[in-house]
This record gives structure tokens, C-alpha cells and sequence, in this order.
């Protein structure tokens, strides 16, 4: 796959959005949230959603040139309606809010409906540790792909939950970026396409049964109106019902509070309404700063310290995957397939926008 | 086994606390708490603790006699020292701290250091859903026997996490509440009874394989220094690595934020320092109070009223077993094997407690 500089990925995310009439800086929050998802290996999540917004955007579900506006605010919480354009810039304000009012008060809640995709939930979440805070971010997902426990079709989203803490490091904090379902859809896609069958419990069928045939599952989340992605624990006999509920509990904080659709009650013609919630702790209202980013690394470096079941397999903490590709792509690019690159070739000629890959 | 009514169970409870010289007022919240976590089904979390309290106790390392201490105040946050006292009055105090911190902000968050063990952390949250706002509680755990993705030995503890809010039914409110790791220990236990084969990947040995033997897995557990329960996923190729991330982040919040130990870093003489963490959100301010809880009745409604895989098991949500115990326990009675009886009548012979069972 051909590799670019994050710079070319950048500029090239930038004249798109341009071209789509989203007001420069926010532009340039987005295109940089995109480029970093991409830098961190998340590819599901950067420059590749160019082509989905493109549909949202014709399909009038999309509105770039929108301001957003905080409707509610207090001294630890607010309230944000996003005026349903992307939720990158949205959310690092919102974070940004957060993380102030956490300054003066120790905590900040802060909410977001009328929302879109944002990307990938651990940049927010760090946005926090930047400045020696604890981040916790969570997404609605406006896609029915998880199949609850004793369920026989999708009916929740993937839910991501991201956490973040400072370390004593500041280059390595903590942080961990999940959906609450076993893996995401595209690893399912990822095994199709290299004809790999699947560990049983990430696709389940319509009697709950794991699905390990790749071509079989992958066709079945596309076409079939039974069975799903399995919540994290995969079955029932490996606790299911605790992945499930935390997806519940994802979708109460960024559904119910946030004041966000339910995917299963949106009718089709509905705008997506996609909701996110922001929490942001100061350790220094519970004790000194540096010592709890002293305990943090002694956490991890516990961990990190641990004999592995295999000699070449490290034990690893949350964050470790994420910061080897980015210093590795930094250096070496980001691989973008040339159907990627085709697909947003066709967008920028749609929009008049240069095209720089 | 023989059935006991919650009244007896709980006079039972309070004799023995008074005997270990707990204060009045606090014994009678720890047995309500203790009656309440077995009417809800959590055998491994009420009455049958007494045995392990006494030999803290004869080890020096409970003081049932202490006072809990509020270190640190400010308006949505606050810091409890639990004096080494048995956790569970300490929380319910903790939790309407931030409960009534929630109401004046929006947002309270209470941290617990030096504590003991709590029960089941679900008790906590649903204090939050008694005034109309969201819970959620997290607790260290002072025993290794949770083996990190790719290690080779148990380091971590099952690191609870309970998340609760309220619906438009005040009698069922959405209550998670769930260790991290797939299963608890005592879910082996139960299968090496049986002599009943386990799920592939409860538990694990030192080279990150599945254990399916119930005998050699609960041998293993009590015995040997390698493998042990695996975090939530199960297995690497089943995503435990988020499993162990969310058993990270309660460690984060829970021990490095509270000031609490990390288990693995605890010398055996030390004290078992177990922290707690407590958020409280009110939803009133983000939006109507009426509206968030219908909201949430929406959202487990609709689950609810999936068709499930087989029609006998119907798809339930986070608390509707536990309320379904408890309804019969109350009408027969929490069964208590002859086995604890007996203990729990040595307890009392041993200080001179009236026994009630």
C-alpha cells in the first residue's frame, strides 16, 4: 500500500472540508483529529470516513457549515448541541469546556447531542491528560451492528468508551479506546477478505450461536437481519450480558442524558442525532498531582514488568499499540489503499476541491 | 438448604457486629447493606463474609471499631478516609456525599481510601438512582487472581464496577453491576462442585490457554502462582485486552486516584488500603429530570421486547435478575448452607454473640 506523509493527509483532509463550507478552524481541529486517528492505526476512523460523510452530506443528514452552541452550562456541567455537523470540533470544545470547569471545580460533565461520527473516542479523552487531567468519553453509534445477550438481530451500536490518565511520562499516558462489542466490524471485513475463519463469539447468528466462516458472518452483517457482532465476552457462557451492559450504560450517558436518538427508535428519515458524553476528574482535588501520575506509572509498569505467556509477547497496557504506530508512521507515512485514494479523488472532483494524494 | 428470613439474617449480622464493637448506627447500615446483597442473589457478598471479616479481624487488619474521616471538601468533590473499617456504612456515608454534592452541581465525586471490603458495589449506585440521578461506583480489590492479556500469573483483582440509573419505574432501575474479569472465582467453585466442565476461557494457565477442568482450574486458582482468571473477553483472540483495560481503569480510579495500594505492590503485613470510587450525575441538569428517566425506560423497553434467540430466555437488561431473587427471597427466604451456619456459629460462641440462625 502506498504510504503518505501525515502533512499530505492533512492538507488533503482540509480541502475537502474546505470545499464542504466548514468554517476554517474548525476545519482545522477536524482535519487534525482525522490525521492523528489515522497516524495512531486507527484506519477505520480517519481520512477513510471521507467517502461515508460524503453520503450524509447528499443524503441532507449532514451540515458542515453548522456553529455549535452550548445551550446549558454550569459551574461543572454544559450542555452542547452540535447543530448536526461532524463531531470532532464539537467534541474538542466540549472537552476543552470540561476540562476547565474541572480545573475550578474537580469535576466537569459536559454533553453533546444533535451529533455526528467523530472519529476515534481516545483523542477527546486525552485532551484531559494534556493537561493532568482524567478523561472519560463515550458515543452513541447510530448503526444497529450488536446483537444484546439472548438477542436474535442488532439492535445496539458498537458504543465506544474511551479513559484516559496522565502518567509520570508525559509522552506514555494511559489510555484505553473500546467499543463495547468483542471487535468492531471491520476486523470481521479484514478475515473475509483473507478468506481467515473467526474466533467463535464475534459474530453471532440468529439463535445466538457463533459464526467462525468469515464470507458467511461478513455477508450476514451486511445483508441479514438476524444476528450481529457479539458485546464484549463474545457468548453468554463468557459473560456477554457484562459487555451488553455496558453498551446500555454508553448509551444512557451519551443517549438519555445527552438528550441523543436510540438507533432502534430513529425512523430512516431521522438525522442521525448521534450523542457523546464528556467527564473530566482533576486528581489535584483528591490529593497531589505528580503522586497520582506516580501511581499511574507504577501501574503500568507493573504490568509492563510481568512475565508473558510467551517470551515474544510483551504484556502491554492500554496506549503501547497505538504509540508504536504513530512513531513508526510519523517516520514511514500513512498506507492508504489506492481505492481509498480513488474514492476521495472522485469526492474533490465532486467538490471542485484540489486533490493532493 | 435451609431458608432463613431476611429479618433473622440481618439480627444474625447486627449481634455479630455489635460484638466486634462497631458503633450502633454504623452496624445497622452494614447489615442492611449485607441482607440486602444476599436477597438480590449475591450469596458470595453477604452473611457468608463474616468468616472472612473475623479473620481480618484476628489478623489485625480490620478495625470494626474505627470512624470514618472526610479529609478533604470541596463543592463537587470530597475525600473519605475509611479508617480500616469494613467499607460498607463508609460508602453508603460516601455516596450521599456525592449524591448531595451531585444536587447543588450537577456532578459529585467522592473517593474512599483505606477501606475494607464493601459487599457488591451495585448496593452504592442505586443510592444515586433513590434521589433521581445516575451512580457509578467502582472498588480495588486486595486479592491477585486476575491474569493481564498475554501474562502468565494473576496480578490484578476482579475490580467491580456498578453503574446505575433511574427509569420511569421507580422499582427498576437499570443496575449493572459486574466484575471485570469474565466470572469470579466463586463461579469456578461452583463447577468444581458440580464436577461440571468449564467455558474456554474462565480461566486460564500460565501460557494463556483456556483451562476447561474444573478441578485442575480451581486447584489452580488456590494453589499455584501462574494463570487465573482471565479479564473480560475471555481470551486475546476474544478482545480480554479490553476486559483488562477496564480493570486498569478502575485500578485508576479506584486505587491511584483515591490513594489507595495496588495489590501486587502491597507487602502481606501491609494493611489492605482498598479504595473505592463514587460518581454521582443529576440529570436535571442537562436537561428534565422526567424526561432522562423515561429516556432510560425507552431504551430498556425496546431490549426488552426483542425476540430472543430462544423463545424460552427472554433478553433482559442489567437488574432484572437480581429484582427477580429478591422478590422471592423476601416471600421464602435466603438460603444458608448448613456449612456457613456452622462458622457463623463459631463466630458468635467465639465472641460471646447471641446466634440467632
Amino acid at each position: 500500500m502506498k504510504q503518505y506523509a501525515a502533512d499530505t493527509v492533512r492538507k488533503q483532509i482540509l480541502s475537502v472540508l474546505a470545499a464542504w463550507g466548514m468554517a476554517p478552524e474548525r476545519a482545522e481541529i477536524t482535519a487534525e483529529v482525522m490525521v492523528d486517528t489515522d497516524l495512531l492505526g486507527i484506519d477505520s476512523h480517519g481520512i477513510s470516513m471521507l467517502p461515508m460523510y460524503q453520503r450524509l452530506i447528499d443524503a441532507g443528514k449532514l451540515d458542515t457549515g453548522a456553529e455549535m452552541v452550548i445551550e446549558r452550562e454550569g459551574a461543572s456541567t454544559a450542555v452542547v448541541n452540535g447543530g448536526h455537523n461532524l463531531g470532532h470540533s464539537t467534541m474538542v470544545t466540549a472537552m476543552q469546556l470540561a476540562t476547565a470547569k474541572a480545573r475550578e471545580t474537580g469535576v466537569g460533565v459536559v454533553t453533546v447531542k444533535r451529533s455526528h461520527h467523530f472519529g476515534a473516542a481516545g483523542y477527546y479523552a486525552r485532551i484531559a491528560v494534556d493537561s493532568g487531567q482524567i478523561g472519560l468519553v463515550t458515543s452513541t453509534t447510530p448503526t444497529k451492528t450488536v446483537v444484546p445477550t439472548r438477542g436474535s438481530r442488532p439492535v445496539l451500536g458498537t458504543n465506544p468508551l474511551a479513559f484516559a490518565a496522565p502518567s509520570a511520562n508525559a509522552d506514555e499516558p494511559f489510555l484505553l479506546d473500546m467499543s463495547t462489542s468483542t471487535v468492531a466490524m471491520n476486523k470481521v471485513k479484514v478475515y473475509d477478505y483473507l478468506s481467515k475463519p473467526l474466533p467463535a463469539g464475534w459474530v453471532l447468528d440468529g439463535l445466538a450461536q457463533p459464526v467462525t466462516d468469515s464470507h458467511a458472518a461478513y455477508s450476514q452483517l451486511r445483508e441479514q437481519q438476524h444476528g450481529g457482532l457479539s458485546p464484549l465476552g463474545g457468548t453468554e457462557a463468557l459473560s456477554s450480558h457484562k459487555g451488553y451492559g455496558l453498551a446500555l450504560m454508553v448509551q444512557i450517558l451519551a443517549g438519555a442524558l445527552a438528550g441523543a436518538t436510540f438507533a432502534p427508535l430513529r425512523e430512516p428519515s431521522d438525522p442521525n442525532d448521534i450523542g457523546h458524553f464528556c467527564l473530566v476528574i482533576d486528581p489535584a482535588f483528591f490529593g497531589d498531582r505528580e503522586q497520582f501520575a506516580a501511581s499511574v506509572s507504577q501501574i503500568v509498569d507493573t504490568l509492563r514488568a510481568e512475565p508473558p505467556a510467551s517470551p515474544d509477547r510483551p504484556v502491554l497496557v492500554p496506549g503501547d499499540i497505538e504509540r508504536t504506530v504513530r512513531a513508526e508512521r510519523l517516520e514511514g507515512g500513512i498506507p492508504l489503499s489506492d481505492a481509498l485514494v480513488g474514492q476521495i479523488r472522485d469526492i474533490c472532483t465532486h467538490n471542485e476541491a484540489p486533490f493532493h494524494l
